[in-house]
């Protein structure tokens, strides 16, 4: 377990490296952490990047310029860096976090417990009101509220809670917000709250944007509130990651008849915590919030860079994958090849945008 | 365990003899039980409760007469009697099972797998349909739905299962309708299903009879459904019966800021199943249905009447006693008299109005 106070910070030049790393072309937040174990840095892993990325097959891997990448250092102002001080607690714990977060606004917000209250974009009059109140009360307890500055209740949530702290998580760049007419929200936010975002400054949010994006503001928090949802709406998807993050599950019950409670209600049946005030809320979380968190443990110290594969070994692993996905355990037993070669092969596919990881180490060819 | 086809039938006579007995002065079903045990009968309690009731201290106790009973029986024309085949089978499970249920209407509807659906008075039009769709879905499913007759919600879920079976239970004798206005769907019922009272002819039911009824509805039934409910509402008087009767409890969720919705969302929250379709209720009590009803253990056979109690021993119990409730075992305990004449005396100043029953085998002097 790691404590706050232990964290150590980058110098700038480290920035940059990860910056660059994390923006290059087919490097997620998990590609990234294996690329920065196994070669013991972001710099060694940028040098090898379009050797690995060649190796697995692409034409073209892109990777930012140092120029491109002092650029966005310079507008994104605070960057949270995972494992410093300032990185969101609780985010750090979370399989898939990422290396770093812009943050514009008050990052002290970041340093407050956390909740989430999300739900309904077509939310109803009363749906409104119950988030206000919520959000409200919440955040007269003390904790941060965090949404997905999106209409409806997410709207609702951080307006409610701009005095006491909120804090809005985008799907794309700060500068690039989404929906445009929540602009003067923004700004309201930006002046009390904080506005963060793991993507780069000009990046217009597509609609595989906002599940990923769901997954930080569960990760933030210690629980998610659901207000209204419709049964397959994104507020279920952060559920769902809140579930996953072993995060709390709240939901606020409506009629049967009214199609904005059947996925709240539905969650309430699957076990979540029926929520009519902020008290319920209250009542699970405070005990969490009171006990350190664990943070994940890190993988061992990188070992050196294995031996130049061979063509036939790397064919061997190659031809053991398919569209079916299979575990890493078995690559490594079939192929007779290291648990480090193996890694490097699927690093160098992952890279060239071939490679597709699942969960429980399971991985298949795209 | 009793099973079905054991059940004895008593004979006219003794009808009459368990109906002047449970329509005596302060005599309920518990008290005609410990009646009925410690004398081995009726006829025999009979004739003991007048002397029973003056050394309890009660100056013109009333037993009804022979002819009042004999009036009240052909009135009912059909008697459920407690113990018989006819009886509805789980309410013979609750402690104080009536020992007379006047039925009238199909009396083959008691003998369905029964579910109670109850509710708020001022239902919401959404309540109503909710009700209504609820009832039909349970009783195409094949169960009676069982409810109190009242405006809202009750009479939307008779209604819609009029035709697959339905049992009113009256906090009142059957020709005192409450409420008034509802004389036809009790009409329809009559008809289709069955209505149901432990009431004599001619009693007005008063405020206190409601709850009273409460629990035979939840007696009837395998478990119970409130659709709507405030806080301190009648349906969760039924709830309750149904939790100390270990019924399945079962709930509607509703809108936080709905304050038809705040019981309702209560139960849920402690531990009630929230429902929004028939199915909910179904995946709980379909498998429950399937089994064996384990019937109250009876006491065993009675005791010969103890020698008549001395006045000394008598004042001697009675002195233990006071307004607050202590348990049997230390009265017997505490006076060196025998159980037998501990429960004597308590039955002399039960008939005589002055002593009060509280769960766990307490009693107190009112």
């Amino acid at each position: 377990m790691t404590d706050k106070s232990e964290g150590v910070r980058l110098s700038d030049e480290q920035r940059l490296d990860w910056l660059r790393l994390i923006r290059s072309d087919n490097v997620g937040p998990r590609t990234f952490r294996a690329l920065n174990n196994h070669y013991g840095g972001a710099r060694a892993a940028l040098s090898a990047v379009p050797d690995l990325a060649r190796r697995g097959g692409a034409t073209g891997p892109a990777r930012p310029s140092r120029e491109d990448a002092a650029r966005e250092f310079k507008a994104a102002k605070t960057l949270g860096v995972l494992g410093e001080p300032d990185y969101p607690r609780r985010l750090q714990m979370i399989d898939d976090a990422p290396p770093l977060l812009a943050v514009r606004g008050n990052a002290a917000a970041l340093n407050l417990p956390a909740v989430a209250v999300v739900g309904a974009r077509n939310a109803s009059a009363a749906g409104v009101r119950f988030a206000e109140r919520l959000a409200r009360d919440l955040g007269e307890a003390g904790f941060a509220v965090v949404s997905g500055l999106a209409r409806g209740i997410d709207a609702a949530a951080h307006r409610a809670s701009l005095a006491s702290g909120t804090i809005a998580v985008l799907a794309g760049g700060h500068d690039r917000l989404y929906p445009p007419e929540h602009a003067e929200l923004a700004g309201a936010i930006l002046a009390q709250g904080a506005l963060v975002s793991e993507m780069p400054f000009g990046r217009e949010p597509r609609a595989r944007d906002f599940p990923r994006r769901n997954r930080l503001i569960s990760g933030i928090c210690a629980g998610v509130v659901v207000v209204e949802a419709a049964r397959r709406s994104g507020s279920l998807i952060t559920a769902r990651f809140a579930l996953e993050q072993g995060r709390e599950v709240f939901a606020v019950p409506g009629s049967p008849l009214d199609p904005r409670a059947e996925g709240s209600n539905d969650l309430i049946k699957q076990g979540a915590t029926l929520v009519t005030e902020a008290a319920d809320v209250l009542a699970d979380l405070r005990p969490i919030i009171g006990t350190p968190i664990e943070l994940r443990a890190e993988e061992p110290e990188a070992p050196p860079p294995p031996a130049e594969l061979g063509a036939a070994e790397r064919a061997r692993i190659v031809e053991l994958l398919g569209p079916t996905p299979v575990p890493i355990d078995d690559l490594v037993r079939l192929s007779g090849s290291s648990p480090a070669a193996v890694r490097v092969v699927l690093l160098e596919l992952e890279l060239a945008g071939r490679l597709e990881r699942h969960g429980g180490a399971l991985v298949s060819l795209l």
